[in-house]
């Protein structure tokens, strides 16, 4: 059996269902970081992300883009946690026949991330490849009060999004903003119940919310933020590599951020109970089923 | 201009000079760990290791030991600075028709080595490509006078290896032991002054510890512990991935320590000016200049 008969996620729950972590680990495999007792008021957030030649960027694309990328990617993990970076290790991977200058611009574009996030790089590992791979992995902190988990969403809750969806093939994976100033506002002044990075695409991503939180969803097509570079409503929908945070507010919070909404989050659907999964409500007020579709590797 | 043209240790300096860290961490680049400051007492350590098929291990050998070998790499990078490893993140890209039983051989031998040094694996990372890469980041932690670095090799020290070298090709590369116990037990009864685990061969390691400690040294042919399985002394002296640990002493605890001696450490040599560079003193008492040879990636 190959390993593309069971799929990205059939491996990975293959994978989690072995695993036997102790106590010091709040939360193993099953979020955007790993969660691990530090201190009195604060949590580790341990985190890594992969990204490879001809899967997450294309080689003619521009390297410092794609240097920022690798940082950025494991930037958004710590902020879907409402945590704040501090310390990245790069492992780098470089076909024999790169161009210094290649290498120059990529490294560059991760140090200039680091930089505008006061993350330490702080080491890696070099190596020899076929496609250029870049794998950086991440630690930050949150105080325990702030941490927020995908599976604290409760019925009646309202789901928010921090910015526009779509786009990403016309270059937004390669030039987003992580989140995590707006992880910190929402955490400090209106603490979500659940919060998740769109890496996979908002059906998938939203998907992993409510299978955490064993939980429904309706969204509503007039209320979701396409951007102008989207391709389609199913590109905004399924796209993937947006980096915006998904996230739920009780009814109460989600009034009184409206109210204000100075980072201008937008709300688009309600958690629902389990029963009713994930269901999209389109302009004519028609309603359809949506199985979570993304991005997957195999 | 090529990377190849530049080497792999070339661009790591290149890399290194570009880089700011903040106060928070001790050591950045230069060491087997990056180490941070954690508590009162103790130092974080943070490390990554990425192993690639064609280059650290063939696709047709034994992915049980591929996996554990992935996971043992990180554990001795956190033995060499005498710590204690406690949490793992694995990143995995692996070509599409790898099979079923490959990837669960593989993850079998990584929770395996992971179980056997009471290490959480508490997540990843899962992406296709065209060759089985593994990158495991570890964490780990060292009490604050029980740090090493390779930094600190003081002349007349002698230098010492915990086991055999050579034979990497004959399969030990897959199969080695972290010297985790070995380290503990240095820190707490002979603090050495420097240590490092041989990965990129003996006169390389060697050599970053001089660098790092601005020493020479002189080693004995006689003395070497060369592995049954090495094809030769060269072998020895310049295979890598021995993942033995590689550390200096004081002559009073090496004294001391040979007195008794119950883990079998061998000396094989003395720290001396740097003016002397790195030499070794064959079987008929003659003098050899060695520029440090390893394995290059670039």
């Amino acid at each position: 059996m190959r390993i593309s008969e069971l799929g990205e996620f059939g491996l990975i729950e293959r994978f989690k269902r072995q695993i036997k972590l102790d106590s010091s680990v709040v939360e193993g495999t099953g979020d955007d970081c790993a969660v691990i007792k530090f201190s009195q008021d604060k949590y580790l957030l341990f985190t890594c992300d992969m990204i490879i030649e001809g899967v997450d960027f294309l080689k003619r694309e521009d390297p410092y883009l794609i240097g920022r990328k690798s940082v950025a990617v494991s930037i958004s993990d710590i902020a879907a946690c409402a945590g704040l970076p501090y310390y990245c290790l790069a492992a780098l991977a470089l076909p024999k026949d790169v161009t210094l200058k290649f290498v120059d611009a990529l490294f560059k574009g991760m140090r200039d991330m680091a930089k505008r996030f006061k993350i330490n790089l702080v080491g890696g590992d070099l190596s020899r490849s076929k496609q250029v791979t870049i794998d950086v992995s991440m630690l930050g902190l949150v105080e325990k009060a702030s941490l927020v988990l995908r599976s604290g969403a409760e019925k009646g809750d309202i789901i928010f999004v921090t910015g526009a969806l779509g786009g990403t093939l016309a270059g937004k994976h390669l030039r987003f903003d992580p989140r995590v100033k707006e992880a910190r506002f929402l955490a400090k002044n209106f603490k979500p119940s659940a919060m998740i990075d769109i890496s996979d695409g908002l059906s998938k991503d939203l998907g992993h919310i409510l299978a955490q939180s064993s939980k429904g969803a309706v969204i509503y097509e007039e209320l979701i933020p396409v951007s102008s570079k989207a391709a389609s409503l199913h590109d905004a929908i399924c796209g993937g590599e947006d980096f915006e945070l998904l996230f739920t507010l009780s009814r109460n919070k989600a009034k009184r951020l409206l109210r204000n909404n100075p980072m201008h989050f937008k709300p688009i659907g309600e958690i629902t109970d389990k029963i009713y999964g994930l269901r999209l409500i389109d302009k004519r007020g028609r309603q359809h089923k949506i199985t979570p579709k993304g991005f997957r590797h195999f």
